[in-house]
């Protein structure tokens, strides 16, 4: 039988145990049991790993646990844009979104892109008309409203800094989501989502839409989906410098994510992690930081979800 | 005395001979002329590539005869919306822009951000507030109009087509300017900037402004600057896959380039050029269209400047 299986992760950071009670704990292992098993059911049942990815982060999206979708942190001006990518490793197609407004699943959209676009890359208000016409969610203000990251917004306002999503004081996190699969038939597939920064300004855009940056997957190495400073994985074009190194170098995901995490970036100044699946079902989540939301489910039996 | 030099391009494409007369291609090399010349004699002077790239971009933003700044194509609505980005070699710093109207050099924009914002990619509307607040010459829309860049739009409209500019019948050309710079102390840099693909919709981003993507600088390998159809440019990170195999397989920059330009972007369906230079001052301009707007500068004699 051919292994396949899912990883996924919902943002890293300086999560602080002291401010995990056993209740919000408990909600995020539940969300992120959730969205691997959707996933994972897509690939036990013969799905594609473009599918799988989709349906796991669908899942993040809709909580209001993470910074993507639902949970978007605001901008300087008071909204929530949202960036999405996806890409199929078995023909390097890619689609991506930057900077939508009011889309309930940016990662529906970015697929949408991927698949019925000539472009591989969609931005702002236009973005949204294109999510019209192909007739997926459209949610008003209302429902991205959450106090928790509004409150955030006002005191990164106080001292004008942009925040990582919770990276302020003791909770720091770079609030993204993500997936990565490999199917039954060997396909790598990788998806990213976000809210981005919470007080960025002026239309900033992050690593996640963009393919080699924040998303990548290419059959013949690997598939990945980075969550951190995205300035930096945008600087060290970290997705594809994974690929690089296993394709050019003959190093395993493991050495070249070891590498690109723990010592190209750490060098950059950036903080992070990603998640990577290669085509045996091999899976990494390394980080750099205190912690990330992330789990797994594969065909040999291992499942976990961890967020320390 | 240490190399330094500086190559450009205008955009690469099916450049018709028959409908280039003696006067229009006078004209282009004129353009092409001024630009490295202007770009040299910073580097001349002891200045740096990051300096030298931007002051030959401005030149090509600034003619009509490009697709970039002043030149730019319309999109479907009409409007002229520009990318440009800049990689400084040395600290691997970058600036980008996306999707920005009005401002007279996205390329001083892409300058403005990789020295003063958090961020390394603003877009839209947004992006221009930052412009204004940052002083950048902003210009109307009359400055950027256009007759044949006008015509050209009324004739994509007509078939719903975009057009990577002059990408129509017998003038194919992929409309994007870009410079590569080596400097005296060793520093490599590359910027780009482009006007886009007439008749695009829903606020498309192409690979110019995407760090790794269409730019990227980096002192240990290259300065790459592409030109071509920027969706495919995406799919391949031809800007950094070019570094990559020039640090992980030992090849030479000429080597990276045939590679990138000439097997693997052809097995993906893409097609369009680059130019890149090294730290020895040795530059490549590679590309599998009929032509490309291209031009020379080095301090050991070297001085071209070609379309076909």
């Amino acid at each position: 039988m051919n292994p396949y299986g899912i990883a996924i992760h919902g943002g890293a950071g300086t999560i602080s145990k002291a401010k995990m009670n056993k209740w919000k704990t408990q909600a995020y292992y539940e969300a992120l049991k959730h969205a691997y098993s959707l996933g994972y059911q897509v690939l036990r049942r013969g799905g594609k790993a473009t599918d799988a990815v989709i349906e796991a982060v669908i899942v993040l999206e809709d909580s209001h646990l993470f910074n993507a979708g639902k949970g978007s942190v605001f901008t300087h001006e008071g909204k929530n844009e949202m960036d999405a990518a996806i890409m199929d490793g078995k023909k390097l197609r890619a689609g991506g979104v930057a900077a939508v407004q009011f889309v309930k699943n940016p990662v529906k959209l970015a697929e949408i892109i991927m698949h019925k676009s000539r472009h591989v890359l969609l931005s702002g208000d236009q973005a949204l008309e294109y999510a019209k016409k192909h007739e997926l969610q459209i949610k008003d203000a209302e429902y991205f409203y959450d106090e928790f990251r509004y409150k955030q917004l006002q005191r990164a306002l106080t001292s004008d800094k942009t925040t990582l999503d919770h990276d302020e004081g003791a909770d720091r996190k770079f609030g993204t989501v993500g997936a990565v699969a490999l199917d039954k038939r060997g396909n790598l597939a990788a998806a990213t989502s976000t809210g981005g920064m919470t007080n960025k300004k002026y239309g900033r855009i992050g690593d996640s839409p963009l393919i080699g940056l924040g998303t990548y997957a290419n059959n013949e190495t690997c598939a990945i989906s980075c969550t951190g400073h995205g300035e930096y994985y945008m600087r060290g074009v970290v997705a594809y410098d994974v690929s690089a190194r296993m394709e050019y170098l003959g190093e395993t995901l493991q050495e070249a994510t070891n590498y690109v995490i723990h010592e190209k970036l750490v060098k950059l100044g950036g903080r992070g992690g990603l998640i990577g699946i290669d085509q045996t079902g091999k899976v990494v989540l390394p980080f750099n930081t205190k912690g990330m939301y992330r789990g797994v489910k594969l065909s040999d039996g291992t499942e976990l979800a961890s967020i320390f």
